[in-house]
């Protein structure tokens, strides 16, 4: 697994938010998918706000370097290229993107160490047509119509997932493997397994009718074969069968 | 943009959630994205709960229908698959994927009619290996490693988001292949299976020391889960373990 070196990840935007939570939210989201910068537009109640660092988990550097502005213009002047979120179709001739390829757009800009920045509007009713105006393209979320609107902190958690996705270049990317099973049982080991078990079942006419026994051989072992059973799994499954040959204990 | 028509979208399934704006989050995440069934185990504070109402959005159809359980096994018992969430590496071996392979394997699941279920942790430590270890497959987000500690409902999101991505992707969705094997089996008749062989076992005085016992079982439950059982293996290895109970007849 490979991480670009990223220098620039995407700044995010929030304009006038109106809850604490949602900014604190937004942080922890930010910080769970490396993006590092924050910007504010004139939040509702102030800054700093406890509630937004309430529910920021471990996210308080994020919420420690917030820059706070007063207009989106000011938000947005540093960047290269702005991207607005909105759930409604608007009445403008942008460009729509879906996450992937804002996140895309996002990477290709820090390629080249240009800036981009990501916009999300109000709680109440989103970006004004003015903030999406000055926006390179509209970035729109696969919802489903008639549950179009979304929580603030949710969709930065979608952009914010979508580009580390992209960044780590893969989409079966896994950050951590399961721990290594014991080494792999050989095929002499797993049949002399399947012996055992086998002679087993005979001693104890399992078989019945005989005549079906091939096929239910057959079964069993593509079962465990299924499995793909190590060498431990092998010696717990003979243990198995000596325990019920044996019966009680003494 | 069009849907497949789904039946059986995955279910989801938060285990003993404190917090009811949590709930809440959750199910307006998932009618965001198309998912319907929510099922609880134990919420903290009871069920319905008011705080879950105020913080779903329009997702309150969600909540109402709202099922909830006392344990996760009941939770999960008749679904077909079941995937846990977790950040961190468990010491289990279950294969580990991301969201994008958890959803198409939902969306290959809902193709032959099976259901499918993904299990959420607790606010503060996340699912027990318990809950783990019934699971077919560990999915996991790319976080950041120092920050990787997610919201509930910020981890719904995500996978809703990608379920429905994949869900929409008709270009790129390549069918499994049909399976040769039987219907899978359902968690409560594996569960039913794992009872009996453990009695039976315990019958015996299979587990020595006794104070193995639990990581005996751990191990001998995760080798069968890796064998994905139809609902053939499991009537032949209850009956592999009742020929083995009665031993030989007469």
């Amino acid at each position: 697994m490979k991480s670009k070196s990223s220098h620039f990840p995407p700044v995010i935007i929030l304009c006038e938010p109106q809850m604490g939570e949602n900014i604190g939210a937004s942080a922890r989201a930010m910080a769970n998918f490396g993006l590092e910068e924050l910007r504010l537009v004139t939040p509702r109640d102030g800054w700093p706000n406890e509630k937004a660092f309430s529910n920021a988990g471990h996210a308080k550097h994020i919420l420690d370097s917030v820059k706070v502005f007063q207009t989106t213009e000011d938000a947005v002047k540093d960047l290269h290229y702005v991207y607005a979120t909105t759930a409604r179709s608007r009445n403008l001739a942008k460009p729509v993107l879906g996450p992937v390829q804002c996140a895309k757009q996002c990477l290709a800009a820090e390629h080249f160490h240009h800036k981009s920045g990501i916009l999300f509007g109000r709680e109440r009713w989103g970006l004004n047509n003015d903030e999406i105006g000055q926006s390179d393209a509209i970035v729109t979320l696969p919802v489903v119509e008639q549950f179009a609107s979304l929580n603030i902190a949710q969709a930065v958690m979608v952009l914010a997932y979508e580009w580390r996705k992209q960044s780590l270049e893969e989409d079966d990317w896994v950050p951590f493997q399961a721990p290594e099973k014991s080494a792999p049982a050989t095929k002499s080991e797993i049949n002399g397994f399947f012996e055992h078990l086998e002679g087993a079942l005979d001693d104890i006419e399992f078989y019945k009718p005989l005549e079906k026994k091939p096929v239910m051989v057959q079964n069993i072992r593509a079962l465990f074969h299924r499995a793909q059973l190590t060498q431990q799994d092998v010696r717990t499954l003979r243990g198995i069968v000596r325990a019920f040959i044996r019966g009680k204990r003494e």
